[in-house]
């Protein structure tokens, strides 16, 4: 065997070490789109047409940033190690556009539409599509006085809502920054979520409002944002704004109108909130600037309020929250879940702001959820079983499940 | 005055012969998002960072196609000559990639997400969401055992839906090839034109199913078509394996799904179908295979099944359809409306193909409905008009505007 030959075997085995060598398109895909693929060790290949480009990279949001490398046809391509499960947001940098890759389906998300790569979860469908009735999501618009515009809300009805005519509890459940309404459904699957979980009698059937995150109140014009650094005093300015429109939106216009369209329970004990990143901290405000109005809270990755973006300083729970958190007892009285999450390979300040948050509830004697997701980043994966961990514990007033821990 | 602020002067009302210079974010703009602007003449700017690559262009699909101008910040500008009214699909060309424009909504359109920006037509609000009741748009799953998966549709129920407790005719409202099932609400604001037509009167209360025309049946795999020419004999075998795929599913999956979850009335007397460019093609297909299902046909820049994908030539009635028309009066008895519409900006062989469908059936003394969109082309504005057309005319039997004419 010549030299050559035992090169080229010896590359062969380097890769097979590597990959699998079943890759498969990926299920986040656009029909009949053969890239992005992943393979049975969640290797993920990348191609993408850019025959006059000089250079080309991926860059996953939370993940690898590679070169991509050029190959005879005009496709550029890259194979990327091991990947954690989940969804995986990322951008292609063609010569320095950060452009989508037209073989990915288009998740909003960084205020743009971008590709995303699904990479499954072993032994995990908990999220997929099963032979269980499936609930609907419906698109709804609504007329917001607050922001003097139509609004459109997702909403998911359980399975038998059309037949069993009862009322049901209702969770609000909100997007991250940069993302909007469809993406607990798109990115969350969320609906898929609570289908499994009501069919195995884990939740009780409810009815979810995913709301955009983003109001303005009528007469306030956004300034210009282009190249304003994200977390900036300019920033937080803008957002602060925007959180305040939200709260009153959702509190004046969203909920009066979900109330008056869904056949729900319309009282704090059969409503609760809860959301990720950005949408963590607008249900911190949210609820604990209207706890005449919730019962259960849940941030996911998110949590303490706009606070959080300027200090990951353990907060002092006299203070914090308008002091509703002062007396544990009265709190406790009302909150009939206080549940807050956060991955385990999210970035340190991120971590360092939830884990503290922590603490505080704990040496304040504020009875609380704290969920770490093993392995998972700042990612739809960590948001996915932070609903499935979440969900079961709403509405099941009078049992163990249902009481803080 | 000097030269120069002469020249400045005569720069400044030359730019203003050109631009009304009222630009503003194009509606179809994610939020935030400065770019594209469209002004009061139906301008277009577009602008796009790409500080390293050599050339872009900005290619809109039915428009123009021109060279951006590359600014000393690292973006690429250009505004466009006026353009006809309604929502133009684009792509940039950065250094031979095919992309989106990040400032852009996505729509699903060209087997990708698509940029597209919104051009106002002057006067006209028919599509706009107006201060009247509104309907909700449900995303449903089902499964299918022709194509042995779960499916999603969506499905527009008329505002009093849930409260006047009656039964509904349903119109199969189909998208165009390389779209899905998201068209009709996103590009095409279906909801909107229903609601301000049933507001009006001027349309039947109504259910609109929009289905996905994509289906593969069981086992069925799709070949790699990277590189197969659209309209290619290999192109048409997938098509037309596809087409059958998608008969099957909706009139033994869908429908009868439809028909168990949602208070229709569920007889050929009140279920129509109609489809745009592709989806005009399933519908003839559907609807003449199926005249025990179907009593009201429209065909929007596309009709008279896969056949026209090969020939323009007039169609010869007696064989054309299975026969179904060769018996003109015999046809009329069943079917209340058939509809066929193409914008007049449309390419040749698109307005051949339909004239000379108009042709054989005014020869052959079919009553139909011909119905020319002024200025415009294979895009969504024709569609919306063929809609606001169309659908009054649907199950309103016993009055004259229902007939066939």
């Amino acid at each position: 065997m010549k030299l050559i030959g035992l090169l080229m075997l010896f590359a062969a085995s380097f890769c097979a070490a590597q990959n699998s060598g079943d890759f498969k398109p990926a299920t986040s895909n656009v029909l009949d789109a053969q890239y992005p693929r992943v393979d049975g060790n969640s290797h993920v290949q990348i191609r993408f047409k850019a025959p006059g480009a000089t250079t080309v990279k991926l860059n996953f949001w939370s993940g690898p940033k590679v070169d991509m490398e050029k190959q005879a046809d005009g496709f550029w391509t890259v194979t990327t190690p091991p990947m954690a499960p989940g969804l995986h947001y990322y951008v292609i940098n063609v010569d320095g556009a950060e452009v989508s890759d037209p073989g990915s389906t288009a998740y909003f998300g960084g205020s743009k539409w971008a590709s995303a790569v699904e990479v499954p979860e072993a032994g995990v469908d908990y999220y997929q599509p099963k032979d269980v009735p499936h609930g609907q999501v419906r698109e709804v618009w609504y007329h917001s006085s607050v922001t003097g515009t139509w609004r459109d809300a997702f909403v998911y009805l359980p399975p038998d809502y059309d037949t069993a005519k009862t009322r049901y509890p209702v969770l609000y459940l909100q997007h991250g920054g940069g993302e909007d309404e469809s993406g607990w459904i798109r990115q969350g699957k969320a609906n898929f979520i609570l289908d499994n979980l009501i069919a195995s009698g884990s939740a009780k059937p409810m009815i979810v409002v995913m709301a955009n995150g983003y109001a303005t109140r009528a007469g306030y014009v956004v300034p210009d944002m282009t190249g304003t650094p994200f977390g900036s005093l300019e920033f937080l300015k803008v957002m602060q704004e925007r959180m305040g429109a939200f709260e009153d939106d959702m509190t004046q216009a969203l909920i009066p109108f979900i109330d008056k369209t869904f056949r729900t329970l319309p009282d704090r004990e059969h409503r609760a909130m809860a959301g990720l990143s950005m949408g963590g901290m607008q249900t911190f405000q949210v609820t604990f600037n209207h706890l005449d109005l919730f019962s259960y809270i849940g941030g996911f990755s998110g949590a303490n309020g706009i606070a959080m973006m300027r200090s990951s300083e353990k907060p002092d729970l006299k203070t914090a929250f308008n002091g509703a958190l002062a007396d544990p007892a009265a709190f406790q009285k009302k909150v009939h879940l206080l549940w807050i999450g956060v991955g385990t390979n999210e970035p340190e300040r991120m971590k360092a702001a939830l884990e503290s948050l922590n603490a505080s509830l704990d040496e304040g004697k504020v009875q609380h959820v704290f969920y770490e997701s093993p392995g998972t980043d700042h990612e739809w994966q960590t948001w996915r079983r932070d609903l499935k961990d979440f969900a079961p514990r709403l509405f099941q007033s009078g049992s163990e499940s249902g009481a803080p821990r």
